[in-house]
């Protein structure tokens, strides 16, 4: 039996029906039941011929995001004489836009990829995140908009990762009850840090995970329930005494504590 | 003038409804002429209601993922009746992959925050691209999916971020005439290495960018075309001795590089 096929045809990279599709699939079972075909950098009615009519010989489903207005009718009077299912992306949203901003739209693809002043932002936030990730150099806390502070296996670098692709620089800060933290933490604006609390059931979980993927025993400190409690202690002292905002990550993927923290970031 | 309303209503997060309706917004002028408004973890019709209900007071637009389909259908119809503009992103998506794939889908919203192997393959990604990253242990480059080779300032870092995103581990290797290379970079699979170039032209300009931003003189050897040169050519050396494919990121964004090199990638 051939599998059913499922096109992305995109006038730039792709990366938005790219995101849509994963997770529209994510509703599935993960089978090997279907090919995904990505065909990025598509402007030319005959581009879309040849997709379309390889999708009408084939079980298939088509997804596009075109900004040509021309392009995506043509797509859609061509599906529908070949018979083949084809879904729209944007360009309900970008019609629907026009109408709301009274404004036309540029129609012009590859927009998302623009060398511009907020591109180097996002470059430079994530360079930062980088430089200044596990407290390796403590004269990035007053250079960055947000301060993360945990004690190990907290999510503090991919935190400050995904933070940094939505340009906001991130420094984080490691707490180890034998360390003092970095007298910076304490004099710089503590409505822009944010503790990251864990339970401690939770985060021996994850330490003895780590030390088996380091190929570790156990048994180390850095897994036993005493230490953890500990470091916690202190981490609440620390965080309590710069009396800033303290996020639970516990069972949270990074993407959910970056929602979160951004939610208090925008009333500040 | 009151600004018209965008609502971005979602089940979960909100970054599918929030990846599409920015990379739509792209396509009009920057103006501060309208205000967004996100409404993550809907999972209520009262809560819809509320919305809806504010949305039809205002010049708005709606848009939504929403994974139930009685959820969906309740916002159709309540919008139709208070004469608001909806538009559903993934429902119609999800449909057509149930049809394609003869498979009901799950209906759970937030899968794709799931704490599952394939969240801690991604997180470990973007730990290993922070640990490994401008040679710092080479040691990495081994254990790399992907290595990148590239002299100063050709977007290494971001882009093992952005590929770390997409559950690649990453490593990156400066090229410095004054030093040589790690010898592991010699004994790995050169399949699994891409060089980074770009015009000397180009990479001047960012240099003297780079060297502003840190307040140095724009004079400095680091952004001499000469020495920009003499660094190009020892780094065409050194990947035409490894016999890796060579990737030109002038006038790139990190989205688009990390796009072309998932296209060799997947065809190995």
């Amino acid at each position: 039996m051939t599998k059913p096929y499922i096109f992305l045809i995109s006038d730039s990279a792709g990366e938005t029906v790219d995101k849509v599709i994963q997770s529209s699939l994510l509703q599935f079972n993960r089978t090997e039941s279907y090919q995904l075909i990505r065909s990025p950098y598509i402007e030319k009615p005959e581009q879309i011929n040849q997709i379309l009519t390889r999708a009408s010989k084939n079980e298939a489903l088509v997804c596009y995001t075109l900004v040509n207005p021309i392009l995506r009718q043509y797509t859609q009077h061509l599906a529908s004489e070949l018979g083949v299912e084809v879904i729209d992306i944007n360009g309900p949203i970008i019609d629907a836009l026009g109408r709301l901003l009274k404004q036309k739209p540029k129609m012009v693809p590859g927009l998302a990829y623009q060398l511009d002043e907020s591109y180097f932002k996002r470059i430079e936030a994530i360079e930062f995140a980088v430089r200044y990730d596990d407290g390796r150099d403590p004269s990035g806390i007053e250079k960055a908009d947000i301060v993360l502070i945990g004690v190990s296996r907290t999510s503090k670098t991919p935190l400050s990762q995904y933070l940094a692709m939505k340009s906001y620089k991130v420094a984080n800060v490691p707490i180890v009850p034998e360390v003092d933290p970095p007298k910076e933490l304490y004099q710089t604006d503590p409505s822009k840090c944010y503790g990251l609390k864990i339970s401690p059931v939770e985060l021996n979980e994850i330490r003895k995970e780590r030390l088996k993927t380091l190929g570790l025993r156990p048994s180390a400190n850095y897994a036993n329930v005493n230490r953890i409690r500990e470091e916690l202690d202190y981490f609440e002292n620390i965080v309590e005494y710069l009396g800033c905002p303290v996020i639970d990550v516990t069972n949270k993927a990074v993407e959910e504590t970056a929602n979160l923290i951004l939610q208090i970031q925008m009333t500040r």
